[in-house]
């Protein structure tokens, strides 16, 4: 068999596991997103920033990707919300399967949205439906504006680009305005929020998916 | 035939043309270097401002990696070097067939150096030999001071490591002793140059490089 056979088969398996997930966050209407990025481009902290906001009653829990080390979830669990590490060993991105595996023991019926910080990596998680409804793409601009136009696959996939680490941009040469061009180049009316671990538009970003988890629960937002 | 079976099978044949790649580089004494960091870590801009500082008269050429677009070949051609952008298409990596296609009407007795820049990742380039002398890992102090930590395949595998962007560092929390530190605890007495496009480190890094080249061409440096 062939590499592209052998790649295919794995999507395929993939792609049922992902069905059977997105079957079971429909039916307790689970609001799902996977959050992918560079590494380093700030997806933890953005997601510690987020947690420190959210009251403690909310029913939210986290699953976070990474080669090695339980570092994410660690700095994650700090805020109370659950959070399980899934460590891929050498492998460059989540797949369905992890993802079942390490919710087996949480009850789907305890919670209202499940966030999913992939591996870092701006090519392989783009490939594997994790049954999500959303993929989220994190560029930061200490990057580059021209990464969408190099990795369009990602940003075509995401419904929300978060453009991270804004509070730096007096200190860089990086244009802003030309990195959300280009990402609207690859993706026509892609939704954009700025963010900065300082507080730069974290308000706008809970309430983005405050809007999402209500679309869910009222049934407005079915995934397919 | 499973994935791992595949995998392995792809990867023995790269092998057997990097050891190809490699016969090569030694008859005609040609340094190589494999330059590897995630997307945006400054790979282009360190090599822009390296080529800008070199002698015109000097035989270097590079092979820029990417998913699409041809940006950082026109980047870098500007300093009158030649330069070959190799378009991956989907593939997360450069491979050794790829090296081999794009030398083919580069006659190997016209140049000293060859830098490879990879395709932006810190995880899939890693396993792929192509025949160079050495990996050269470059982290961003914009990154986070644990990525040798959750990615240390590649920082194992890297002879040196460039610590970029550190003329960002007073407007960061980044501890630059930190990240040293988690880098020489995978990779233990790793040499390590922190540079910067406003100028920083680039005499101490072309000096790295220049005696290379002279290892190379002494014989006292032989790739095996």
């Amino acid at each position: 068999m062939s590499q592209i056979v052998v790649e295919k088969k794995v999507l395929n398996e993939n792609q049922k596991l992902a069905e059977e997930l997105r079957a079971k966050f429909r039916e307790h209407k689970i609001l799902v997103v996977n959050i992918i990025s560079s590494p380093g481009s700030g997806k933890t902290t953005l997601l510690e920033r987020t947690l420190e906001r959210l009251d403690k009653g909310r029913r939210v829990r986290l699953l976070t990707g990474d080669l090695q080390t339980e570092n994410d979830a660690k700095r994650l669990a700090q805020w109370g919300f659950p959070v399980k590490q899934i460590i891929t060993g050498g492998t460059c991105h989540l797949d369905a399967k992890m993802i079942t595996k390490h919710l087996e023991d949480w009850p789907l019926d305890t919670f209202d949205m499940l966030i999913i910080e992939n591996v870092g990596n701006l090519v392989c998680p783009t490939s594997y439906d994790l049954g999500e409804h959303f993929k989220i793409v994190m560029l930061s601009v200490t990057e580059g504006e021209d990464k969408p136009l190099k990795y369009p696959s990602i940003f075509v996939r995401s419904e929300l680009m978060l453009l991270s680490k804004v509070d730096l941009l007096p200190y860089l040469s990086f244009d802003a305005e030309l990195a959300k061009k280009n990402a609207r180049s690859v993706h026509p009316g892609m939704e954009i929020i700025e963010t900065s671990s300082k507080g730069n538009g974290l308000d706008t970003w809970i309430a983005w998916l405050d809007a999402k988890i209500k679309a869910v629960k009222s049934g407005e937002l079915v995934s397919a």
